[in-house]
Formats: C-alpha cells, structure tokens, sequence
C-alpha cells in the first residue's frame, strides 16, 4: 500500500476509481462503457448535468453563473479568459503570485491590443495583496487562489471593486471561497476533480457576450449556449468529475473536507517545523493546505529523502523542478493514514541523518 | 447484447475496455490507477512513448514526422491548424466537402490576415477534387479524408505539389493513407482511437516553426519539444488510444482491418442497393466505409426505424441533426456481427413496412 503525493494529476477517491471500475464495461446496463456513449444521448445528457447539478450544491454557484466543463486543461484559458473577457476596457491585471500566474500573465501579453499590469508583491517572500489596481478601469483582476509550486495560497479573499477572475486549479473543493466574489472561476481537472484533460470554468453570465473571438471552441457564450457540447466533450472526464462531486457531497461538502485539510496541514506543517531537518519558509498566514513544501537545505539530501520515501510508498515528493525540495500535494482524496505515513517517514529519515527529534 | 453504431464517441474494442478495467484500481502494480499517476514519472514516459511507437508502426511514420498527442479535440485543431501552419504565404484553400470540411474553412477565415480559398465541387453530389488550386502559392490545401455527416471519402490521395492537410478523424486507422503525402494530419480520438477529450497530430518536421502564436498551447513547435507534455498531458486518452493501437496491431494492423472493413460496408450497401425501401445516394467511388448513411425518404418512416432499431439493441442509429435519416457508423471495433444484425433488422424493418425483398 502507498501513497500518492503528486502534484497532478494526483491521488483519486478510492471509491470513485472503484466506481469508474465497476461501470465498465456496462454504463448503467446500456451495453456501452461511459466512454462509448454519444454526446446527444439521454444517457450522456442526464451524466452531465447531475455533475453540473452536484458542482454547483458544493461551491453554492448560482444561477447567475455558467458552469463549463470544457477542453484543454487549465493552460487553455490562460489564453481564452482574456480573449472572452478582456473585450471592454482592453486592460487587466495580474497578481503575479508565482510560475503558474506568471505563465497566465504571459498568455495574456500574448494578446494584441491588450494591457496587462504585472503586480509584484510588496514585500518579498509575501503574496502580492488582492487590492484595487491604481490604474484602472480593468477587465478583471487575475489571482491565482493557490500556488502550486510555491505552496502559497490566498486563504481570505477582501471585497473589492475590480471584479476578479481566479484560477483555483490546485484549491478548488478543498477550501471554500465564495463563487459570487469571482466573475470567472476556472481549474484544471487532474488535482482535485477527476482525470487530466478537461478545464471546469464557472462564469458569471453577465460577462458573455456575442462578439466573436478567434476560434468558437473557445468562446465561452457559445460553450455556455451548447452546454459544453459546441464540439464533442471531454465525456469521460465529466463522468468522473460527476463521481468526484458524488463523494464529495457525501463525505460532507467543502467545509467538511477543508476541515480535514486544515487538520492534516496543520499535523504536517507542525511536523516540519518542529524539525531541525526540514524547514518550510512560507509566512504561516500563506500556506498553502494542499501543495506543501519543504526542504533541508541540501540538494542532494533532499534527493535521497525523495528516492528512500519512494521506496517506502510514498510516491511523487520530489519538489517542482524549477524550486528543488519536497512538495507533498494533500488533495482532497489523501487520507489521514497518508499524512501519518509521511510525518513518520521524516522522522526516521531525521533521525537517520543526524537530526534530532 | 447491442451495438453501438454512434457516430462518435463511439464503438471501442470489448478487448480494450476490459483491459482498461483490469488495470484499475492499480496500474502495472503500481498502486495507482493510470489517471493518478504523474506526466514526469517514468511509468507516463514509458506508457506515451509506446502509444506513440505503436502509432508510428500502425501508419508508417517516419521520423520527419512529430506525433503529438494534444488536448481539446480535432475542432481546436480547425484553429491550431493555420496558426501553426499558415505563417509563410498567409493563403490556404479549403476543399468544401461537407461539414465538418466547412467548419474547418470557417475557423481559418476567422484569423486575421489569412486569405481561404473555398473550394466547392465541380459537380453537384460528388466531393471537390484534390488538384492543385489555381491560386497560389498556399500554405496548404485542407482536406477531409472522410465526411461523417455526409458519408463520404477521398479513398485516394493523388499526388500533388501543394502541400496537403488532413482532417482525419472518421477515418484514421481505419483505411492506409501514406502519410509522406501529407504535410500534417490530424484526427479527434473519440471514433477509431478512443475517449473523446484528445487529438493526434502528425506533423512534419520542417513545417515547425519558432515563431511564436497566440498561445503555447497551441503551438506544436512547443509542444513537439516537450513530448506534448507542455501542460498536463490527457493521460487517460493517451493510455486508452495506446490499448487500441496495441489491440489493431494484434488485429493485424491497417491494411487486415481495411479488408474487413471493406467487407462489412460492401455487405451494408448492398443490403441498400437491393432493398426498395433504403438507399444511399453518394456515388459508388466516394462511399464512406466508416459512416453508412442510408434513408427511405419518408422522415417519419427513418424516425421509426431508428426507435425500433434502439429497442432491438441496435444503437444510435440517427442520421446527424442536420442531415435526418439514418447513419451506421462501422468504426473498426465493429463486429461483423453488429453489421449482420442491422442487415437482418432492416430486412424485417422492410417487410414489416410493405417492402419486397
């Protein structure tokens, strides 16, 4: 038995893969697997929208909001969200909050005749502040809710005036936020909702509009008025993301699971700081609950610590190749036992290599 | 016991919809199930470099060939293609062969600066020749190998100078083209390949360019260096489409699955041609093998057929919305079973409705 602490795609429901499992190769007696079914069948129909339905009981999204279920992952609409939305004042804003914002603000210069203002933190080692840009009027302020490869997250989000588009990609489900502060909402599927390969996009209607863009497939009014069904949809990502929401809701919601992610954050973030081997060096206020990240301070231990934990079971640790260090990812469908699981391995390795515990 | 004849996502091989079953919850022992299991481990390298190997076996492709496994279907496709490709004479044409072919010229005209010529047949009811344009030099001619809606094929592919695009997504694997005569082909994977939610992408080396688009996403100059792992691959689809290259390999490849499925389409469309209530009207040479379409010429009449044919397990039988009547699609994972089953039912379908036989 081990453990899966990949950043994503990453560490599924048991229940759901059991589930995806026993619906094959008969989907609900029809004869067909999930992935066989037509787009413009009852059977698809009636999948689609209870995961719709499911989505939008666990985040409380209503119905001013569109809720998509679409192609391309969530580097897609690092391109699309401006193009769609970025049609009024041409002028938008990114809180550069570390490498997946940057590569969204990136995407986004990309664009022609669009200003995009880069906001730096104001102080290093922080997150930049989710506050009114000086410049203005913009399109949207864009905030990246959790930061994978830094483990940094924006827990609180203020009220403000420029109406803010997030990609949650990494804290979806696992921590609540309020869907009405966000004109745009949008996460890729492989952390915390099923399979890698489709992008869910939660989008206030009052900001579709006809004008066309570049390509249909990635308007979002028309994506909105097909039902995510412009082209063939990512059929079986849905239907797992359905069982996802599934096992969510009856596990106990969001606030339920982010109990649960506070408690096993907070154990391991305890566990790292009351080492003299591993140090984590985010400002306690910014954690992040689902991508944790730590390191001794030496590459090549770290390296052993990644490969020995390996062997243990405990899979994926190695840090994002661009910072070094560990990073254990807790989504939603980590256990307990996990955590347990790691916090006891360090230890060991600690006490291995000289530390004291 | 049914058949699945949806035009897509459609009819998979019982072989590999058990095999994907058998490997869940724990793939290749290893604990994890395919869809959890990270795009930088070595068990993603091994599981994508062999899907494509396999790929390369099945169709011949050389090394002047990238294969790229991308997200978002073969529509993204109608947009990724001129971007990537129309950069050096900024004029295409389009052979206007149905609709998906017109969906594609449509993309094109949507980018700015590109000129698109729109080729239309020179003889109502037959599909546009593949000849060089009058116009030129272009970029490229686009070409739909096979027309789902409409049910019909370019069988051959005569030799030209300009250089050739391929829409392939009814089609692939399905029928040998020489992919030395095109310069780029593509194809959705939800028919002959696997789950909807991915799009292959055979592209010939020296058309990659490093000049920079609206996206990296959709830039397959990037994606060919990062293994189209540049953002989170589609993990599912990549493993399942590599099960089905595997099982046609098994099958005997290409050119033993082209004989049956020659065989099965002959068999249906004489069933056609002999019958006094069915016919197809496309001409004998452009008949598709792999979208069969068929009508009485009586809509009530097709209605009824499709409902009753549902309840005898023969599925998804409905001709496209905007076309009516009635579509078998034999992709390759079709039975010869499925193709007598529907034989046999329109026979008694005929009776039942004053035909002769």
């Amino acid at each position: 038995m081990g453990y899966n602490f990949s950043a994503g795609p990453g560490i599924m429901p048991a229940a759901v893969v059991e589930q995806i499992k026993r619906d094959m190769p008969s989907y609900k007696d029809s004869g067909m697997s999930i992935m066989e079914i037509s787009h413009r069948s009852a059977l698809y129909d009636e999948m689609a929208q209870q995961a719709e339905t499911d989505l939008r009981d666990l985040m409380q999204i209503s119905d001013d909001y569109e809720v998509l279920f679409l192609h391309g992952g969530g580097t897609l609409q690092f391109t699309n969200v401006p193009l769609n939305l970025a049609t009024k004042n041409h002028h938008v804003a990114y809180l550069n909050s570390g490498h997946w914002a940057k590569k969204a603000l990136d995407a986004a210069n990309r664009i022609d005749g669009l200003t995009v203002e880069d906001i730096q933190p104001e102080k290093t080692g922080y997150l930049p502040s989710i506050k009114n840009p000086s410049v203005g009027p913009l399109d949207y302020l864009y905030v990246t809710t959790n930061n994978t490869i830094e483990g940094t997250t924006y827990h609180q989000i203020p009220k403000i005036n420029t109406p803010l588009v997030a990609d949650m990609s990494s804290n979806i489900l696992a921590e609540p936020y309020d869907v009405n502060q966000f004109d745009l909402i949008f996460a890729g599927a492989q952390k915390n909702i099923g399979p890698a390969g489709m992008a869910i996009v939660i989008v206030k209607k009052n900001r579709l509009h006809e004008q066309p863009i570049l390509s249909e497939i990635m308007d979002y009014h028309l994506e909105a008025k097909k039902h995510s069904a412009l082209n063939t949809p990512p059929v079986f990502c849905i239907y797992a993301a359905g069982l996802t929401f599934k096992w969510l809701k009856q596990f106990g919601g969001v606030d339920r699971i982010y109990e649960q992610n506070q408690e096993q954050a907070r154990t391991l973030y305890d566990s790292i700081d009351n080492s003299k081997l591993f140090k984590n060096d985010v400002p306690t206020r910014e954690r992040s609950l689902t991508n944790i990240v730590f390191k001794t301070g030496d590459d090549n231990l770290d390296q052993q610590f990644v490969t020995q934990a390996n062997r243990q079971g405990l899979i994926s640790l190695g840090g994002h190749r661009l910072v070094g260090g560990m990073r254990a990812s807790l989504y939603n469908a980590m256990p307990n036992e996990g955590v347990d699981a790691l916090i006891d391995f360090m230890k060991r390795f600690e006490i291995d290599n000289g530390g004291l515990h």
